[in-house]
């Protein structure tokens, strides 16, 4: 069965395409969770992620899971119950972290903004000032509609009102700008198979040195033991260090060798291929007369959401797609399902070559 | 830095050593959450693992995540607060799971035997008529003493109670006799990285037809989204499958190929040869003068703990393994640091010619 799956060119939300040095990194021989090499390729591996999360938080670690379980992991460390809550939402992503915290206890209050459009840093300010927020959360980059969320602006208002911002940045860790402490930032997520460039199962994430402290004053334990930060931080970096699961040590590997990757080519080119392939993309889309979804100061390089022209059926194109072209695209959620596809150009993915293939195809099926 | 790793025969409590098939399926190329060949391989590895577990259990399928989760999932899924629990406990990682279900709400009790004796069944029949437990849970091989618990007695005088039966199964399955449905068990987790002979990074569950009842009739949803088993089984088997997270597709090509690796070899040909090489590596021990902790009885094939004679300093000698030899096992946890050596022969580990190996590394450093 293995021998009869397709390579594919996945240009959807994610996973995107990985590095074949990823891959070999990947099938290295396994090692012992607690090998003193693996616990010094877990040392490096941290310091990778400070680096290009741009931050100076000690907590910043790979959970074993994957970017799921990031917004697992912050809400449930951070919350304890009863406390007020506000979340942003504007699609699919911020809705969730609602259902999440509300299911930890937190008694969340919502901001709502439509979906494809950004949140508005003046409207959540005045929200702000209605109730002392213990958590604020809101998504940087919206996978659901192809939204970048000016959380740099947003960050220090939270900071100022004196709460814990809580960033979910699955999509735009790697690929985007984001400063964890310049933006003001207590607790992020992210994951390992977008802008990353490696396959699906590690969420990174970094409290500041501030929630550590919330963490460590909580009442009662962390009711999530496999996620209980305090005990993870006891693994990544107590003296000694204490076992507490089994790290998943070939998803270590290749995510230790696609952030080398990222910092070979430079972070900052990489954010600049993802800029120019976002720009090559929308002139070709434009060109063949599609359009985008979002309006051009909001939009998310790394996904794109691009409106389904009247008539063509979205199933039966990205079908076409990935029967014949080996491409995959993602569909529409909630309520944009069938009004748009949303393509990817994340990571490995994200090169002009991709864009050519799949424009190519897409000509092809749309006549 | 990934250059420089040893490759490592690995002896210790896991993981253990892979095939190369394994990692040649690890470093596939990967693949959408959703696309219809991957769902394809998921419903492939949904039927065997049902098949090596001997359950007609619908809700077993594998967590995105390590062993350590699926105890979390269990727990998390199946105890509404203030439940009374029952924890039968011989070992760390069932104390272990004293402290998760705990977190989580349970009023637990302990029912404790001695660590490197095994759980008895007449104490237990005697605890369980004290109270109506709602939930008794308890580890079948304890990897900290190497203790084969009597889980085929146990749980049908559970069953016999009304209780659900929760059962530690992550040195166990794969290896050591364990029939689901005939051992009537309820819950059931497991991981990747032992008697399976996958990297780390999954946790097989399985849940039967009564516990899931119990998850569809709780009070409040379960307090963890990631882990939960209703909208996991929408994503395993819904029709149409929903969306709830990435899975980590090549971590699932992993575990397929290693229990296709199970099935073509036997699985009571592997269990046999667990015991065989087992029942070599003891008597081998033995001829260097060196004895068992556990009484013959209940002895865990697949993970032994050895007495580290007198005189003998316990990190020296793993040291000199891992450093000349370039072999783990693993040391005492808890009372039994210092004490034990825990040689395990899980899964393609299990076999006569690494326990040659090891044995001649160890004569070498004992002299």
């Amino acid at each position: 069965m293995l021998n009869t799956l397709d390579e594919v060119l996945l240009m959807g939300p994610g996973p995107s395409s990985v590095h074949p040095r990823v891959y070999k990194a990947l099938a290295m021989p396994t090692m012992g969770h607690l090998d003193a090499q693996f616990l010094a390729l877990m040392d490096k591996l941290k310091e990778n992620l400070k680096d290009l999360m741009a931050t100076k938080n000690e907590a910043t670690i790979a959970l074993s899971a994957t970017g799921s379980s990031g917004m697992e992991a912050v809400l449930v460390n951070l919350i304890e119950e009863n406390e007020p809550m506000l979340i942003i939402t504007n699609g699919f992503f911020s809705e969730r972290m609602v259902d999440v915290a509300s299911r930890l206890g937190a008694k969340v209050d919502v901001l709502e903004f439509p979906w494809g459009k950004h949140a508005d840093p003046g409207e959540i300010t005045k929200k702000l000032k209605e109730k002392p927020y213990k958590l604020v959360g809101m998504v940087h980059a919206e996978t659901s509609t192809g939204v970048l969320n000016p959380i740099a602006e947003i960050g220090p208002l939270v900071r100022s009102m004196g709460a814990y911002f809580i960033v979910d940045a699955v999509t735009s860790f790697g690929g985007n700008e984001l400063r964890v402490d310049d933006f003001c930032i207590d607790a992020l997520y992210s994951c390992s198979q977008k802008c990353l460039g490696c396959p699906s199962g590690l969420s990174p994430v970094s409290f500041s040195d501030r929630a550590m402290e919330k963490i460590a004053a909580r009442k009662k334990k962390v009711p999530n033991f496999y996620l209980d930060m305090t005990l993870l931080m006891k693994y990544w970096s107590g003296s000694p260090r204490a076992y507490h699961h089994t790290a998943p040590a070939n998803m270590y590997f290749a995510l230790y060798e696609a952030l080398n990757l990222i910092l070979e080519e430079g972070h900052d080119r990489v954010k600049a291929r993802h800029i120019e392939t976002h720009e090559y993309l929308v002139q070709s889309l434009e060109k063949m007369g599609l359009s985008m979804l979002v309006e051009k100061p909001w939009r998310l390089p790394n996904l794109n959401t691009v409106l389904i022209p009247d008539g063509v059926e979205d199933f039966a194109v990205r079908k076409e797609l990935r029967a014949t072209h080996k491409i995959e695209i993602g569909a529409g959620l909630g309520s944009l399902a069938g009004k748009i596809w949303r393509i990817g150009i994340m990571g490995h993915t994200g090169r002009k070559e991709n864009v050519d293939t799949l424009l190519a195809a897409l000509k092809k099926i749309l006549g």
